[in-house]
């Protein structure tokens, strides 16, 4: 989540920073809501979007930018440097816009391995050669040995908007249908599994990856997308949430239908996590008319990124702003967002 | 300095990244040059500017980001929200352009008094406003405590280039007169001047200011600019050193020339310090055509910011690309960069 979303929520004053005021929960919103959104105050922000749209000389531009922070630096599927260059790619592509440029700024902890440096950058270079964006511009900064974490990373990203439509959750109208691109948790389950240590019988990689081609796909096959969200820190659960509390509507999500791997289900049981708040980085959720539905999910799963792509709901034709989850035994409940981090450092 | 410095040295291989890697020195530009501009490198990149320009649509636009750091967070004159904001500004100035858009990725330390978090975002916000930009994009992250330094703020910016000039290293001419906007050395002292505790007869504030509207004025008024860098991270020496050797100009100015206040000078001696190479946050330096010096001055005297503007020197006819200064008592000798930092974190 950036400072982009917003939630009606009570205020609870904390004097200072704790760790799940960066966890993508209640916490994180409010910190936003309070804080940094008063603060900078103006019309752009206001969109609560993965990025800016800026009007330019009669086009759009999407402007977005993410600072990483993951811990450990490398883990099963990617890096911070694969991470950093998708994760930006996926908001300006959240926002439908043709990724093109982005900047890069290291905070490098004294000490750190100049071969660790090495095989980030690579990773970055890699990662943006394979998504067709240039690095263009950087900044390096070294910070005293303990007062950093070996490694920070920071991107900002520029992306051309070709489309004519507005994709925002103010778009989103009651009886669309809300899709999912592929299974859910792997990039979370991947970093707990280094983290703590856990072998499963197979490897759980992260699904890292750049989610422009597969929009840009959608976009280009006239798909009139009503709001789209990548399911990075909080998961699907807080993406949803966002999206029905911003546009006001109620969305009513199947659990059966929701697509997560057996091994990560299994990772997830023994983690103690919820497979529907851990973060993914490679998945986005796309809100969209329910005609388009099945054209939309045909086009998805044509797709490397998305040949596990669903349907997992829709938005109600009435009723308040949260999301509702029916269960495998049919039982519906509230999908709340979380007060604090599940995993704190995922992203 | 940023990824767009070049400079022809001897490359020397440190197994672990060192404080002196951003220090701006030499050792930085080794990092720059041996890791990142090979990784990234592209045509945009390849500018060596303090921004990338990016063609478009007819128009160009410029865009820099950077990763404040500064120790301590608050200090005489600014704090490191103003810096984060004018710096970015000032990195887009130095392309010559109207700085529009800025993101702010924070990256806060588990436990920082929240009273300091919203000191800074004020400040941002308030800098923002003085220099008619829009903070239009944001992302907090939080890291635990012990691994990060208080707050870490990267702000990337986008600027549009209104006029039509290639402001740029390769438009430097020999005979060019060289600039500089005001008196050097306020900001590294004020920042020194915390960190030990020193106290002088007055209070030495820092310099940090928005370059833009000086730079636009000059551009207005039909300068033809051929060459701008902010000198912040190592100073006067730095910036010239940079345009020396990608310009492959030799550049000599003159030691009486360079204004320095007598409590910064002082300062400086008691710290060990030579003004020339200590950062700055609201002075730059100008290379111009010989013709229009005179012109350029005026104009940047008639500014609050431009007041103590000064002649400091020229680019030489002829000569190897170096930067020489002529000493007080009329002596000549190299004015080199230096290897690692002089003053760690000063931005």
């Amino acid at each position: 989540m950036k400072f982009t979303a917003t939630c009606p929520t009570p205020i609870s004053d904390h004097p200072h920073v704790l760790l799940a005021h960066g966890g993508g929960g209640r916490l994180m919103q409010q910190l936003i809501d309070k804080l940094m959104r008063p603060a900078f105050d103006n019309p752009l922000l206001a969109q609560q979007h993965d990025g800016a749209v800026i009007e330019f000389v009669g086009t759009r531009l999407a402007f977005t930018t993410d600072s990483y922070v993951v811990r450990p630096l490398f883990f099963p599927g990617g890096d911070i440097g694969t991470l950093a260059v998708n994760g930006t790619i996926n908001d300006l592509a959240m926002c439908g816009a043709r990724p093109r440029w982005l900047s890069a700024g290291f905070i490098i902890e004294e000490g750190l391995p100049m071969e660790m440096l090495a095989r980030v950058v690579e990773s970055m270079r890699a990662a943006a050669k394979a998504a067709r964006v240039e690095i263009v511009t950087g900044d390096t900064k070294v910070v005293d040995k303990g007062k950093g974490d070996g490694l920070f990373v920071n991107t900002a990203g520029i992306g051309v908007i070709e489309h004519t439509g507005a994709i925002s959750p103010a778009s989103v109208r009651p009886d669309d249908a809300v899709l999912v691109s592929g299974d859910l948790g792997r990039h979370g389950i991947a970093i707990m599994s280094v983290r703590e240590g856990l072998q499963f019988e197979s490897v759980i990689e992260s699904d890292c990856a750049p989610l422009a081609d597969l929009v840009l796909r959608l976009l280009d096959a006239g798909i009139e997308i009503h709001c789209l969200r990548d399911l990075t820190r909080g998961g699907l659960a807080s993406a949803l949430n966002e999206i029905a509390a911003t546009a006001r509507v109620r969305i009513e999500v199947d659990e059966r239908a929701i697509p997560v791997r057996e091994d990560v289900q299994g990772a997830c049981e023994i983690l103690g996590l919820d497979p529907l708040y851990v973060a993914n980085e490679g998945r986005f959720v796309a809100v969209i008319p329910e005609r388009s539905a099945a054209d939309a999910l045909a086009i998805l799963r044509e797709h490397p990124l998305g040949a596990g792509a669903c349907r997992i709901g829709s938005v109600a034709a009435t009723g308040e702003p949260l999301v509702t989850i029916r269960s495998r035994i049919g039982a519906t409940r509230i999908l709340d967002l979380l007060s604090g981090e599940q995993l704190p450092r995922i992203c």
